[in-house]
């Protein structure tokens, strides 16, 4: 057992527990706090992360004790289950496996979901392991195709040789292993209907590259995929999306973080990634003008918002985004590019954004 | 090109149309009607499927003409665009690919992507062609492992061999070749994180067997795949879901087929197909009972409605699974079987459910 292996480290903090208990003193545990007031954006590292607050919850604190019991009871079910038999479980059966009476009393370790979540999280706070380091997996989502070639639990895939399909990204992705990587760059989309398109013109092969999609959010699996891919193989990142100010807040959390995951941003933001989506400009230079969505009220307060948060507020080519948005009164989609013709997006759009690096940062 | 191919029938109906034309007739096309008076529930093949009902469209017809003209242009993009390219493209980028000014006037073809879908459901009607041998496609989602080799696009795909993650099935399965199955079932679930427990279990291989699972709703890519399993390679399908008015439905959609897509039934529907999900008599044998989750007023209501459809009310089993269900006052999730063990699923519940034959019909 390595000395960074999960279970040592669980069993480690479970000691020291113990040690408080036969000191005599009211067993404690410290953690960082995560809520808002210590959620900070490091304007050196670029990313949303966790400041200097630190928080204790003592057994002995009635406020405390129950929280302080699923924290333990968590940790133990994840040691005992999940590590030692090498299997993951999802956030929903970590949960139903929590759910017990507390023996004696007719009172439940926990009632509800949310408890379990928090507790995991507060372990990850607490241990410095993720949650997939913890062998918790939460959603299974999203594709991938492309110059890769990949082992995972013991298969050896090629991601150049799946078809129109591709290979289904696994909810924890800490595992798999890059065995060759002959792509230069990995585009992701939040779009799967762009995918599909980009897969079947066969962009990948003709453009060495890698291509991975969502159907929906981008999960920590993905994010943690593409941050292993930049990391590990040193590829460029780049994302793909809407000329809205949800595309802008995607793009921005798979760079900067969340708030929400400020906690666990070492392992998923990806601070190089660059935006290739649809810009203000693009849409006078392809004759997009026609194809704008009229902004309502939501989109117009939620652009205020996101223009304004730390990590954009200062970012003069973002700012100059929202204005033209603001300015055109519309958003674009990235499907409207198939009003130039099917495979305009990959014969020409992408191809010529990425010659000439008309990225935003 | 053969009799059934789509660009011939495309064409056919085009000529047709310019015949009408050529002998001064105003140009008008019948199709069977899709509203809900023609929607029939057929008791002998056991499908939701249109009835006798036509209606027709005709040019010169003020109330018509603009639908006529969105049918006619749908047509011929979908002819000249994706048939004779080959390539396909999402209902949204057919939108775009529809909308432009009408020469010589100020009105656009199409304003709202439902006017493009509904020309392509028209278009399904009128052909008897289904939207996926139009090369229109919708929602890419879903995962798929086991023992079944297949042929996607020319790569040959050996879902054995795809790890944790699996193959990610396309929007249209239409086009895949099976080559070679070894399974003797496949289980559905719309569950993904079931999939990964029993991916992870190794249970296709323990049991051979096809897992399939959709993240959220069961695509008509997913219902078509394992109908043509179903039909081509005859093996037993099994439905795994909640025990809830939703899981009834879900399983029912793919059994008998949807109001919403009655036209598509016969591409879709697997009359055959059986439910393994969570039943009110596994509630007692497997201790379930304090895992229920209680009944909101919105449950009871959309069961009152479920319980009463053609295809469910003559059902008695699953009418003592209603009631059963309003006896307990309460629904169970799949996920709550980990509270017996993380692996009770696989190793427990599922391998007794089929040896057993405790299916419901």
């Amino acid at each position: 057992m390595s000395r960074n292996d999960p279970k040592r480290i669980l069993k480690a903090w479970g000691e020291k527990i113990v040690e408080q208990i036969k000191k005599g003193k009211g067993p404690e545990i410290n953690f960082p706090l995560r809520n808002l007031s210590n959620i900070v954006f490091d304007k050196k590292t670029k990313t949303l992360k966790l400041g200097d607050k630190y928080g204790s919850r003592n057994f002995f604190n009635v406020a405390h004790s129950k929280k302080f019991l699923q924290t333990i009871e968590v940790a133990s079910i994840i040691k005992r289950e999940l590590l030692e038999s090498g299997k993951h479980e999802h956030l929903r059966g970590v949960f139903y496996m929590t759910k017990r009476t507390i023996p004696g009393t007719k009172v439940n370790l926990v009632d509800d979901q949310t408890e379990s979540d928090k507790a995991i999280e507060d372990l990850e706070v607490i241990t410095g392991l993720s949650r997939e380091q913890l062998h918790v997996s939460a959603n299974k989502m999203g594709s991938m195709v492309g110059k890769l070639i990949l082992e995972d639990n013991g298969d050896i895939i090629d991601c150049a040789r799946l078809g129109r399909g591709g290979y289904s990204i696994p909810s924890i992705t800490d595992e798999l292993n890059f065995k060759k990587v002959e792509a230069e760059y990995v585009l992701y989309m939040e779009k799967a209907s762009i995918f599909e398109r980009l897969n079947e013109d066969k962009f990948w092969q003709k453009n060495n590259c890698i291509l991975v999609t969502s159907q929906g959010q981008t999960t920590r699996g993905i994010r943690r995929l593409l941050q292993r891919i930049s990391e590990e193989k040193n590829l460029p990142i780049y994302v793909l999306c809407d000329y809205d100010v949800y595309g802008a807040y995607i793009y921005s959390v798979i760079k900067y973080g969340s708030i929400a995951l400020a906690h666990a941003s070492e392992r998923l933001t990806i601070p190089n990634v660059k935006y290739i989506g649809i810009t203000g400009d693009d849409v006078e230079k392809y004759d997009l003008k026609k194809h704008l969505i009229k902004l309502t009220d939501k989109d117009h307060a939620r652009m205020k918002q996101v223009a304004a948060y730390d990590w954009f507020k200062d970012n003069k080519e973002w700012q100059r985004q929202f204005k033209l948005m603001k300015n055109f009164g519309g958003k674009v989609e990235i499907q409207a590019l198939s009003a130039r013709g099917i495979s305009f997006i990959s014969e020409t759009y992408l191809p010529e954004k990425i010659r000439k690096k008309e990225f935003l940062d």
